[in-house]
């Protein structure tokens, strides 16, 4: 059975709550990105290809890469509506796009997603489904033309920062939640610049799981000390040196 | 201007996000006292007596106790109906009481929490303003008897786990938002504990403040080995061994 087209895009209406700020009295990042992963999930809940459906066939979603562009944070108890659809797919990965609106209909952020299919037992990818053949939405654009290049490989780094994994970083699977990578990151800009300037662009790379018990690193490298303040960050698994995540994060001024 | 007693009663209706869910897959204790705050801030902004209010007159709500009682957990994507009122109030302390409901109307958690009010120059308690007087809902019992007697002090630890403040622990003040003593005191908690019994009871009491960059401390003790198991926690700040936070927790068998 193909959904029609209509079915294809999503709309979720959020309501900044008192708790979704950060330090600054704005949406937070990762309160930002949990509203993506949140409309993503009851979309692909409506489709009938959520994690629960496709876990009764032993398979789940992986997060590949995530990539968001933010105008404007958003003010608490600010309306903000996510539009999300399936915007591409190939043999390996299903992307998902997203528009991020104010209650006038103005952008304030857009992102864009690239999803795996895994097999639990295995926990090795495996192909898109054939069923998820039809799940792409063709009356939009993407929201952001990335074909998500590798990002770049970190060369120096001036900082240096180690978290020890907290039961409340782990999410249903039992490994580190998406965001907390994105949270380490973003504490290892210095203060001055999270202060001063504003994350505009972050783009995430997931390569590996962090579990309970394990200490992660995180290096960062300043790339240029031009107006923008522009980052590469590679977070390790500490007894390994395994690379869990690579990101980029780009601050712009006030 | 006093309002009516009927808007001395609020009522606020969540569903249970997917990022909200604990590693079990229920709505987790932090989730649940999260959605607690939001109807209370909500509650408080309509009856212009909220953070925002208050800050004019630069003075500010501080929690000061907190106790949770938990019937049963509620699923992800289950809608859950959040009452609160102030229920009581001397020239110190303001009370607000909570009951949890689910869709079908029957009570899944009770709670009440106890305010101060902080003057945030000096960070020091000031009475409760006389404008606050009559804002008491007299028409229901208190959702718990509870009179915040001084918990129990810490005798013996078994437990001793530490924490670095991270940058995403902070509130809109610059301090460790309330949830992560929490959140640190339930790691404390033996894996086994977690996972094969229910946290049902919690009560937490306020002392002191900590900010980025202190390291914590969290001393546990279990109280007994009947069939519940009863924990007293002390977080301390490492530096000056101040105590921040103490708390109970009674975990009961599923």
């Amino acid at each position: 059975m193909t959904p029609t087209q209509e079915k294809l895009l999503w709309r979720e209406t959020f309501r900044v709550r008192s708790y979704e700020i950060d330090s600054k009295g704005k949406l937070s990042i990762q309160s930002l990105a949990n509203y993506l992963m949140e409309a993503a999930f009851n979309h692909s809940y409506a489709l009938q290809v959520s994690v629960i459906h496709l876990n009764r066939q032993g398979i789940t979603w992986v997060l590949s890469r995530l990539h968001i562009q933010v105008e404007r944070y958003p003010d608490w108890m600010d309306t903000v509506i996510v539009e999300t659809w399936p915007s591409d797919k190939n043999d390996s990965f299903a992307l998902r796009d997203f528009l991020v609106k104010d209650k006038a209909g103005r952008v304030i952020a857009t992102a864009t997603t690239s999803w795996m299919i895994m097999d639990i037992q295995t926990r090795r990818p495996v192909s898109i489904p054939e069923a998820l053949g039809d799940l792409v939405y063709k009356e939009k654009d993407r929201a952001m033309n990335d074909n998500f290049d590798a990002l770049p490989q970190l060369e120096e780094f001036q900082i240096k920062k180690e978290f020890n994994v907290r039961l409340s970083d782990l999410d249903l699977n039992q490994h580190v939640n998406f965001l907390n990578y994105i949270e380490w990151a973003i504490e290892s800009v210095p203060p001055e610049i999270w202060k001063q300037y504003i994350l505009k662009d972050l783009q995430v790379s997931y390569r590996a799981e962090a579990k309970l018990g394990d200490r992660v690193v995180v290096f960062s490298e300043q790339k240029n000390e031009k107006e923008n303040k522009e980052f590469v960050h590679s977070i390790l698994r500490a007894n390994d040196n395994r690379e869990l995540t690579r990101l980029t994060s780009c601050w712009k001024s006030k």
